[in-house]
């Protein structure tokens, strides 16, 4: 392979720092709308891209999820609380903050900010459940459940 | 024009119906995503057309708040609560419901639902607030609020 | 069923007139972008919603494809040429045209226009090919390609 | 501001190499759709985000057209021929290649390339005229047109 196309695209799904998984986010032209701003929608797509990348640095991805025999094969949001607290706008690098609050064997709940610069916003609670294929629920398999009960955000890991 | 070409379509904002906003969403590819149903954002977008036509029906759509001197400009979304109880698929025909359950002078509740057929697919509860061209908070002036309270739900509307 | 809720929404599919199907998009804010106007790749979502319609409509949408022992399974769009002539904004009606206008064993061509009233703002020569579940390329079934050609537009259609 | 929150992230638009820009897309959920892989109109938004992000390096992205008095507010797509060669997948990491190979006083022409390792995915031409904030055709002033030619993709830039 050529060495000018030999690129390394480092965090390319974000970092996780204390627990806490990190993404950037640029605003482009197709997550705005007309009055000038992003568009609502947005904001709930660019959690769904820091919870996929989160899961994915994890290792509990929903390709992982597949490997378990009876387990599930998807992720299924199931309910969603969010906030829009100040519009986003066009160009703007926003960062996505995920992190994992509650983990039952059948559910977890994650804790979502997007932030620009010192500015909250957007920020969304969202339930996660595990699915069948055919979108019946199922439970998690202990060794995904041990993965993430690891990875449970804590007051004291806010520095 | 060519009378071929003279089309009607009727229905195309929806109708309201005991003070209910209904209208039909078909299910297309681009609403849909890898797992084989509908993807979780795109009810979202489904119920701000729902919002948006009813809106249009009843007079109060951005266009016409922008009718009076410092009134607001366009309506934000502040906060949703939503619940997805069963996957819609591609195909499928879609209902979006809206009800306006709450108004106040600078915000107003929808209550949305999606069905196919007999199943609620998806629900919602949305604020939504007047805003000024620059996002700032405005109030409705009085010919609107008086719109949307005329058409506030009431369950005796329920038949 | 409650007879108020016994909906009937005629056309969702849009119409087919002297073999062109023509259906009706109104443009929401999900469509638009931050500069005020219908964000460019949204007419290619519309046009596939004509596409998709029409084929739903003479009965060889994807899901007929599939009742064919070895046929194809699903359509793939393999290149489009478009041309951006007017833009569009937010609240339009748009008015899809779509034209079937060549026939071959592996693949259709497309022209598609979408109107504002009597300005053009946008169209499309779209190759679709028919694949199987694994993305090979596939014949048409003889019967659906009878269907095809019954469709073909003709300048002698025009009025 | 906490140390662990100051964040840098390199190339987040992407990089220039032998005037030929390059980044990275990953595929999620919202790019597919429900035949399981990439919907064919996220390929023209990957693109979109290429261009920008090449204009946002050589600085003469939108923001900095209107530096200039009289000169263009925005650019504006007239023109695409795209063709389709593979399909690509969820968690796909996609590489979006951009030249600038033509350029005249009111209109750029960019080629674009969507690959996966080795493979062409995705391929499309694309014309690109600057306008005014009311959608008139302009002009690019000088300036603007010198770093366009110096960032004319030639063939003795490919290795």
């Amino acid at each position: 392979m050529n060495p000018d196309q030999d690129y390394h695209w480092p965090d390319l799904a974000g970092r996780i720092v204390n627990r806490e998984h990190v993404m950037p986010v640029r605003v482009y032209y197709e997550d705005t709308d007309h009055s000038g701003v992003v568009y609502h929608a947005s904001y709930i797509r660019f959690c769904e891209r820091g919870r996929s990348d989160f899961l994915r640095l994890i290792g509990v991805e929903h390709k992982d999820l597949r490997a378990t025999e009876g387990g599930p094969d998807a992720y299924a949001v199931k309910r969603i609380e969010a906030d829009f607290m100040h519009p986003a706008m066009i160009d703007d690098l926003l960062i996505v903050r995920t992190r994992l609050v509650e983990m039952r064997g059948a559910s977890f709940l994650a804790r979502q900010k997007i932030e620009r610069g010192e500015t909250t916003v957007f920020s969304m609670n969202v339930l996660v459940v595990p699915i069948s294929r055919e979108g019946r629920p199922r439970r998690f398999p202990k060794p995904v459940q041990d993965v993430f009960v690891s990875f449970l955000y804590r007051e004291e890991n806010s520095a």
